[in-house]
């Protein structure tokens, strides 16, 4: 398998593949959502089971011209369309959640119940997001933008091994993974840029396999060469990031925003730890954002669950 | 005055007051740094006192094309260049301080003596940026991206001050500022969010004057009022923000890095707090970003330094 470098790549691969993968959404109910479903159906990535106010059939015709791949349960209470998507994941009966326009935190607790739900005990809950950049000549994965406020070591160690295992997926055998920070220098004022020596040792040490880890380094010496032959910045990653790791949730979130906006990326997202791929989109997120969401699942489903 | 809405407007702008300001610029050393000197000796805009290795005169033949407007200090030890140029400021004789590629850490020195430096008793130092994005229609300014690691609610409110006395200079005469986060919740788990409520309390007080001030907001919703719109939040800024306070160094950080790079902006900033526009460029600037911050400095000049 070629690297993924782009979402056209990433949709031509999961059609190759020739397989719908199950996705249940809880409370499926505006357009973006539809766009996404709709997208997913015409190129055969996936069948749904919607979770919610069946009512969404009638209001979206597209979404009836597939009958035999799409399903629908009927619970208009979203805490209990949320259980029940739960209960149907863990009886492996869909390889998927995706959220709807159902409240964040009430699809969380579900996710989160330590007897009923999706996380296994232990496991770290993290976000991991890749962007196409019009200006970037390849993905660019980045975490954490909406999960983990201030990440501790061991967090972001989780951080980095769900992105390592994501790029693998992609077909991305060597991923170059950049510590975020504002400046290349280590200063104790900086608790995320001694935490970030520890990882490039155990990088070093081969800890991650065979990947590429360096940091502290700046958004522009990881992704462009050019800035760091300036500033006399010798890296690995030589401005040929694939994986940026923010030190916090506020600069991961203010890249994906800006990004997102002056550079018209495009954008997919998937929360990391619970046992399937979960697509939870923000409320402002395209219909594309929402498709590209829902393929990254579909490439990352594990064949199983535990 | 019109508001200036980006960097060609700034320079035509300063042309048509048809005045010399007078740069102290130390150690002056670097391809980038000569091209801002030549542009803004053949704009008009500036006259030069080089304190450092007098040999750029010899190095860049560009310099000597003005006689009249460009001298030179010949000191060799850059701490001492950096002493020489301060006290230059403090005597009246330069209107503003411009950093080559002296060290950042050794320029500061100068600047923060409490005897003889230029900072006055209780100023807060820290850093104001703006820049002209491609994708946006007028130019955004950002604090702090390079000084303050985490601003105190003082601290904010400074550069807040600072952000509003330099858009009325740029003609904006009721500046829209975004206290920016990742989501628009108040949260006691984000102490800069509980910040910004007091913040917003003061402005609608009237403690700011004729501003718009708002926040929690995430980048999207102060820049875009579709995304505002899908989320259904009610802000005054309505995706019109002309100034982004970021909650900590690494979001601003993670901002201007990414849209220089990914959005192909062009940047200019300065140090805020000094009696005289201090003009700090990173090595990895290019040249026009040298030159607009030293344009930036010159609309910015105060009549008296004290």
């Amino acid at each position: 398998m070629r690297a993924i470098q782009n979402f056209a790549q990433l949709t031509d691969h999961l059609k190759q593949l020739n397989r719908r993968r199950r996705i249940a959404v809880v409370c499926a109910n505006d357009p973006n959502t539809e766009y996404a479903i709709a997208r997913a159906l015409e190129e055969g990535i996936a069948e749904f089971l919607m979770i919610g106010d069946s009512a969404i059939l009638e209001k979206y015709p597209t979404l009836r011209r597939y009958p035999d791949y799409v399903h629908a349960i009927h619970i208009e209470n979203p805490d209990e369309a949320a259980r029940k998507a739960v209960e149907i994941v863990r009886q492996g009966e869909a390889d998927i959640l995706m959220k709807g326009i159902i409240n964040t935190d009430n699809l969380l607790h579900a996710i989160l119940d330590k007897e009923k739900g999706l996380l296994p005990k232990g496991r770290i809950l993290t976000h991991l997001a890749v962007m196409e950049i019009p200006t970037y000549h390849k993905l660019l994965f980045f975490s954490d933008a909406a999960v983990i406020p201030r990440p501790t070591l061991q967090q972001r160690i989780e951080m980095i091994w769900y992105a390592i295992h994501t790029c693998r997926q992609f077909g991305i055998l060597q991923p170059r993974i950049a510590l975020i920070h504002c400046t290349e220098k280590v200063s104790a004022k900086f608790p995320h840029s001694l935490d970030y020596v520890n990882i490039v040792e155990l990088a070093e040490a081969g800890e991650f396999g065979d990947v590429i880890i360096d940091g502290p380094l700046d958004v522009r010496t990881a992704c462009e060469q050019a800035s760091g032959d300036i500033k006399g910045i010798v890296s690995p990653i030589n401005g040929q990031a694939d994986v940026l790791i923010f030190p916090n949730i506020e600069s991961g979130n203010a890249f994906y925003k800006s990004v997102s906006l002056f550079a018209k990326a495009d954008m997919a997202g998937l929360l990391q730890g619970p046992v399937c791929p979960v697509v939870l989109p923000s409320r402002s997120d395209s219909g594309l954002s929402k498709y590209y969401s829902m393929a990254m699942a579909c490439l990352t489903v594990k064949d199983s669950l535990y």
